[in-house]
């Protein structure tokens, strides 16, 4: 039976700050990932996300990110494998302290923004990442982008690691995301994309932007929590992948 | 037969910034209250800092702070309880995550600078900043100013709680420290700081600057760990401390 | 004839966060307080926000804050004179630079938040923020909450001084706000508010929570820039000032 | 007449940390960079270094850095050549607000670590970076790797532009210096060292490691502030260049 994840990114105010609409959107998720203070969020908003998420039974996962609170982690800094380890150990462990206080439990742990692509990337630093989130705790889930180096990293560590994929975004032949820099690298209709989802999932195919079928494997899809149609998408990627027979569950819940 | 602990603040270091001499200190005191990046600190200089008391078998300890690295968390800050309380589970988690990925296990919990001074005195803050640490880990030992507000809130919450003392401050009637900003307040002969504390630690008594002798209960001393004379100090005490018949061992092997 | 500057705190964006309606509330202000990054803006806001009040020809003022992100420079800091004196001079450099490359001038300079308010009580700090500003450019014009500390400091120095009121908060017989813990701090019809600016600007008189007049000087008006009802409240405030026969006017172009 | 300016990086102190020993250093360099508190340095820290260097009449730069203290400002950050502008801008500014208070006046802007070497091969950056400085205030004098982009970027928009120079490196046959990841990037021996100066400021020319000979414009020679052996080399390269018949004096003073 065809099953898949469906994580969000949330818990990004700062301060007098506020960004998303993490309270709605936790309705369509079964999977959350919670900013850590870095490149977002700050310690009362991780202790009001991690709350709402297990009020609302979400897996809840640790979104490690760059220390560029100015850049909201998207720019990539040049650190090494040994920085990416202890700043992920860091975040790891402060969000981890208010899931505990709170009485729940982690599930995963999703690195941010640039941090997310230079390791999908970098053996380096994707074997640091995976290696820190080891250290702290290997039963966690470790998220990575389908076919990168960081699910390559978490395979070879032992991590139970979800392969992610994302709708509104087009793959190259060789299964890397085409460039945002380049004009076919957003999917915009909504049909399309919930339609590469559905093949992805049930049949782990995808058509490359070459023409060609490549293999993907799709345990967890990214949707976006802010944003004008974030909410809209949610709910029609929701009932697309229902109607189609895809069963949505927490990736804790059925990952291997 | 009696028995103190002896801890010091260290982790203090920050990027390419070194501070105290924590490598040589460690070989005087039985437990360290290590930053955790909002006074001071950093990710790789916590992880050093806890490999290191692992190796020579420290009480590690959380040494939580405001949000002001270029204050050292010295100017206190008009917070309210909430961010408190936020701002110690985010740095209890942050190193817990360093000592749990190094293989070892947490102590204490002893906030630090004005964070520490404030929540002595308000009773809010205090019961803030024990509330944090009793729901993330309700073994670890607290810290606070013997007498103090945070003494009484751990006492409340049921934490094992250490009074902790001063070798080189003077104390007044009502058991609190002299000000800083008198000019009696600081003891400067080595001999007089130690034969203050060996008598706060067998007789649980000082003397306060009014003359008169106070009750003063003597779990840990605090001792510094940079400047000119902190190592000679550090053995001068620890030597005259065994002399005088007391044993020295880490707080969370003898405290009830 | 009656005249007043209205001014508004803008510029408090930060990196991938919005905050407040600058370009719209721009049309009803004749003085803008620029945040230089420290309690809220980055680089690229205050280029922005420059651009924008030099488009407009409003006057432009530097907004100094405590170097406090998280709390939005509003929670007291106990800083030293010098502190506030170094941070008010980087904070006035840094955004001069962005009005010189673009071809303005700076009017004033508002301390922002707790800044402002400590400084309002406090007589060394108020001293210090007016030596910043005086050694930087004495023909800067000095803003400062009416009949406070920041007044007194700025008119022994022979600044220009800019005595500022508030349409919607209430005040003490001795000239200060009422503090915002207080049931009747605020004022919340728009009606009132107004009426009590036109007698302050006309007749230099508010009445006190304890009914009795007081003389108040009234040189510039702080409304708000975000929030709901900003902009109806920006609107219908200048209107009924003009209709109450009162000049709008920037600062610099009147104060003597 | 041979003549060259010596330069060092200073003011990198921050908060309750010290760097550098700038005090002494001042002695031998004739122009000085002080950073801005992005990569190191504080308003206290700035006030008290331009103190320094107009008392002692050493030309004053801005040495505007990353924003990444953690960092040093030696990390490369993928920033838009925008996002150079506004920080350069920013810091310009912030530290000629210091240099007005004290009645002194910059002399020149040398863009820091990371910065500066992004920028020597980056024309987008260098375009930004200089425009920066152009639009503050064109009389500045602009730093830049001899050869690089920056210094092409400078002439192009006719700033007065100095060609920098290292003594404790070796270069490549393309003019760059060669990557510190190679085994003979530095060079040890102080002989050889000040031999390599004194050559490129007399015949504006140096070996490349490829052996062949080649040309080099040496306005300026970047000498360091830290570290055991600084004040050791700074004296001894300053009385051997003297020795060598070369005049030591600001760049400001003959760079036209």
């Amino acid at each position: 039976m065809p099953i898949v994840d469906i994580n969000c990114d949330m818990g990004e105010s700062f301060g007098t700050y506020t960004l998303g609409r993490d309270t709605e959107i936790l309705d369509y998720v079964t999977s959350a990932n919670i900013a850590c203070g870095f490149h977002a969020g700050d310690p009362a908003t991780m202790r009001k996300t991690v709350k709402l998420a297990i009020q609302k039974n979400i897996g809840i996962g640790v979104h490690p990110g760059l220390p560029d609170l100015a850049g909201f982690g998207r720019r990539e800094m040049n650190i090494s494998p040994q920085e990416a380890y202890d700043l992920v150990v860091y975040q790891i462990g402060a969000l981890s302290a208010f899931v505990k206080a709170e009485g729940g439990k982690i599930q995963h742990v999703k690195p941010h923004g640039a941090l997310f692509n230079m390791a999908a990337k970098n053996a380096g630093l994707a074997e640091a990442i995976a290696e820190a989130v080891y250290k702290v705790d290997p039963e966690l889930v470790f998220f990575g982008l389908a076919g990168s180096e960081l699910v390559k990293a978490g395979h070879r560590l032992g991590l139970r690691t979800a392969s992610e994929v994302f709708s509104d975004r087009t793959y190259q032949e060789d299964g890397s995301l085409t460039s945002r820099r380049e004009p076919d690298a957003l999917i915009k209709e909504h049909e399309t994309a919930v339609g590469q989802v559905i093949r992805m999932v049930k049949e782990g195919t995808v058509t490359s932007q070459q023409g060609t079928d490549i293999s993907i494997k799709a345990d967890t899809v990214c949707i976006h929590g802010d944003g004008e149609s974030a909410l809209d998408f949610a709910r029609y990627i929701t009932s697309a992948l229902k109607e189609n027979g895809i069963t949505i569950a927490s990736i804790g819940s059925f990952l291997k």
